[in-house]
């Protein structure tokens, strides 16, 4: 399969698909999206010599997740792969846990398999934006080669950044729930990342401006999986009897959760609080509201299908792909920090704005 | 974190850990799991000396998967590095699309950055079975260094396989449905590869032992998607009317399905036919019996919640890092072929058998 089959299969010309492969923004989002599927599905490989990318180099870019089994994750490296595979670059991805020990160990295995550039994907690479040091080794690598992140921010030369933002997306969600009359909202995050804190001081934010101090005992971490997120809601929602073991009368006994709205930092808790609604007849979005992150596939898989803050993955992935090239082609001015806006989609579990 | 921490945290034994880090089969699959979880977030990676892998070598592991954004080849890409890392092993991914040429050129790709071992994960490295030369990058590959496949199987030298009974799988839900007075099966597919050819057999099997010629219009091939398939089966079940464009008098218009069972490849195709049912008021599993496959998170998120065939995942990442561990460390004579039971496991969009 050649570039010609390419255009035919798209049904688009070949100077399409040649802005395409060369990022060009001459091109609508579902034209390039069209183009992209076909090439994924196809296997075509540019021919680097015609891209003018050094001859008898393929340049491989090195790309890092924390876990790859969170959707959020693997959405991310399936995009940046195609993306770079549309332009000729070879991809070899690594995972590196959430430890800073692994994460360093991990960027010096993909240094030592001579890629030209590194991707890291997720916040938690930014660490908790406190101490400088817990990001040096980002800084050590980007005196090798350059260094994008996306969804996390480090400042250093030679390290580019391209993130949501988030504290908007969840500042935004929260002042529309409140305008609805929503008073006690259940925040449920899975992890300390510098983007999960980012999401909940949004929230916290609006809603100390809207005058409702924000309830310790309402912000929650748990697990990203459906089933257990049901089980813990349900166990804390439950009044205890007097007799109960895990409230004795000397304790002072822990009291039952009460919340209107839900706002989870993943789809997955977000689609557990579904299922906690169903299991207490709750009736959806009338008795309670709930808002997921990440417009993943459960999203739609749910009953009623679940409202979520897409955060724009595919765009960040262009754009740090886009600048990558840019880079590796010589000029090395990208900019250092892109902020990319967010996009509500309304589905069953929240009322209409 | 030392072995000490992992032990402690994980409430066993230093020996315990220990065995569970040589892959010892003297540890419950419970106790394997926790400890293996314990690793992953703590990111440690056992001291290489220590186990006598060679000095001042850490072996590398190429996995190479069609498509990270599959949950189940992302689950599977994160079991095998969570269990290659416990035992020293870095793991070093890429992805190759569907097309041969891509594979090939991926294949080489990871053996220029000189892995010691490869993993293929997924059928269609296998081919569709029929012509022998469309796996012949594979053998050239085993004559450097061993190649083990995850779910396909390839015939060669210092080739070594394991794979799922998917034929025995669909043959076994497919009777089961049958016992329960089913007679019209619908079955979706995503793929051409040789594990859905092996179910396919399996179902069509089925139905032919019990007297039942499989219906061609009952056999659809579909994107791995929720709503697209949710689509598509509302507008085939659909009486068109005299005046449809799409059915004129003159053509033989197409008859719309009818089936009283569902039995999907994969999960997504089986959630867009519960999205299906109830978009058309059809009681599940009474008015309607859906079975999917791979048991993956879709599986929980829908309502009701959906029987899905699991294919013990988990069960083949551990045979195959166990295997390639032994050959690495010098025992050159593991199995060709392991293969595998499966597990079905029963939710709301099927009856009690």
């Amino acid at each position: 399969m050649n570039i010609y089959d390419i255009a035919s299969q798209a049904g688009v010309s070949i100077a399409t698909v040649s802005r395409v492969l060369n990022g060009s923004d001459k091109v609508s989002p579902r034209t390039r999206a069209r183009v992209l599927e076909i090439i994924e599905r196809s296997g075509y490989t540019p021919n680097i010599f015609a891209q003018g990318l050094g001859i008898g180099t393929i340049h491989a870019v090195g790309i890092l997740v924390p876990d790859i089994s969170d959707l959020f994750m693997a959405d991310s490296v399936a995009f940046l792969e195609r993306l770079l595979r549309a332009r000729g670059y070879s991809s070899l991805l690594a995972t590196s846990g959430f430890e800073r020990e692994s994460k360093e160990q991990q960027v010096q295995m993909l240094l030592s398999k001579k890629v030209d550039a590194l991707i890291l994907v997720g916040s938690t690479y930014a660490g908790a934006g406190v101490d400088p040091e817990e990001t040096g080794y980002i800084r050590r690598a980007a005196e090798q080669i350059p260094v994008f992140l996306i969804n996390g921010q480090v400042e250093g030369e030679n390290i580019f950044s391209c993130v949501c933002d988030d504290y908007a997306a969840m500042y935004s969600i929260t002042s529309q729930l409140i305008g609805r009359g929503h008073r006690r909202f259940l925040f449920l995050t899975d992890s300390g990342s510098y983007s999960a804190l980012q999401k909940r001081a949004g929230h916290e934010d609006a809603l100390r401006d809207a005058g409702i101090t924000p309830d310790p005992a309402l912000s929650l971490r748990m697990p990203n999986r459906i089933h257990p997120v049901r089980d813990q809601l349900l166990e804390r929602t439950s009044e205890r009897t007097p007799g109960d073991v895990s409230g004795s009368a000397d304790a002072s006994p822990e009291a039952p959760l009460r919340f209107d709205a839900v706002i989870a930092t993943d789809d997955g808790m977000a689609v557990g609080a579904v299922k906690y609604a169903a299991a207490r007849g709750l009736h959806l979005p009338d008795d309670l509201e709930i808002v997921g992150y990440n417009n993943s596939s459960l999203s739609v898989a749910c009953e009623p299908e679940l409202t979520s803050i897409d955060n724009l993955l595919s765009e960040m992935c262009e754009k740090t792909v886009h600048h990558l090239h840019e880079y590796l082609s010589g000029d090395h001015d990208q900019p250092r920090q892109v902020r990319l806006g967010w996009r509500l989609v309304e589905r069953g579990t929240t009322k209409r704005s």
